[in-house]
């Protein structure tokens, strides 16, 4: 941030009276500046054995497979969204079940949030952020190609649940918590 | 937003190519600006069969009792940034455990986290942005001067759960998901 987005002067970086941080300031309105993370929130879609991928079709990481996500925006709850994204990327309606996971990726300024979801119909299609969607058992799982380590995760700590037996009754199941570290990062290099 | 942060010019409404929702857009570098929900991390502190609540010295609700939250910051995770607010306004160190609730509140463009937390001694203090810190049992909870509806329901849920055993197994419970409505809203107008 370099200007003030209320007013348009230069901002500089001070830390508040009573504030133990550094905040972008504006020199002229005095206006404090405040920078938090973004959630991204998807489902895990659910069709009897199988989840439902995208692989994408857009930059970071084109090509690679992940489940359907995305940044959560104004006037929508977390459930909504991830609701929104599964029909915006993977063009499939799905009933929005508990939360699953929750990963801090830190080094990217997000929170990730996955919700089971279930499908009632083997319908989807393809978004306009995806080349492909489909179903895959979990031996089918290109676990190679996954975009995001917060998918792989998620997709692993589903499977080993349902093995089991966690996901026949869900109020056995605790949300899971995960920090990405540095030495999980992907590396977000365009795919060329 | 009126003006761009990233060059200063004036920005204009507009949905841009291939999105659904309007944008502030820069008029002159083309910079989408994302305006996304913001999370409050916070803990509920337990002592022995006590939690601790904090009275509210700032507005908004000042002279209100909440639990111990706050905005997550850049660079921490929801846990950390949740024993980050709760050693500030409460001066407890205490040991993060379970995600408990997660709750979104629209009107306010905000998610609120709720951690469960064990205090391993009753220390605490009165950190600046509170007036009174203090380990309340359940029949001393006062339930007409909480600060937020998302404090109510997260506190009646974990004496709910306490009462049903869920506490001593963690593993049973579910994050509880709520979404505050309209009806919920609290008077945001500053007490005098």
């Amino acid at each position: 941030m370099n200007f003030c987005p209320k007013c348009g002067s230069p901002v500089s970086l001070q830390i508040p009276d009573g504030d133990t941080r550094s905040r972008h300031i504006c020199n002229s309105c005095q206006t404090i500046h405040y920078e938090n993370p973004r959630n991204v929130v998807g489902t895990i879609p659910v069709w009897e054995d199988k989840v439902l991928l995208c692989k994408r079709a857009i930059q970071p990481r084109l090509g690679f497979w992940t489940l359907p996500a995305g940044f959560l925006e104004i006037n929508e709850s977390t459930q909504a969204g991830a609701e929104r994204e599964t029909l915006e990327e993977a063009g499939a309606v799905v009933e929005v079940g508990p939360l699953f996971s929750l990963l801090n990726v830190i080094h990217a300024e997000q929170v990730h949030l996955f919700y089971l979801a279930k499908m009632h119909e083997p319908i989807f299609s393809v978004g306009v952020e995806s080349l492909e969607v489909r179903l895959f058992s979990e031996s089918e799982v290109p676990w190679d190609e996954i975009a995001f380590t917060t998918v792989t995760k998620t997709l692993d700590w589903f499977f080993s649940d349902r093995a089991n037996g966690l996901l026949v009754n869900t109020h056995l199941l605790a949300t899971h918590l995960h920090d990405i570290g540095d030495e999980e990062r992907v590396d977000r290099t365009y795919k060329s």
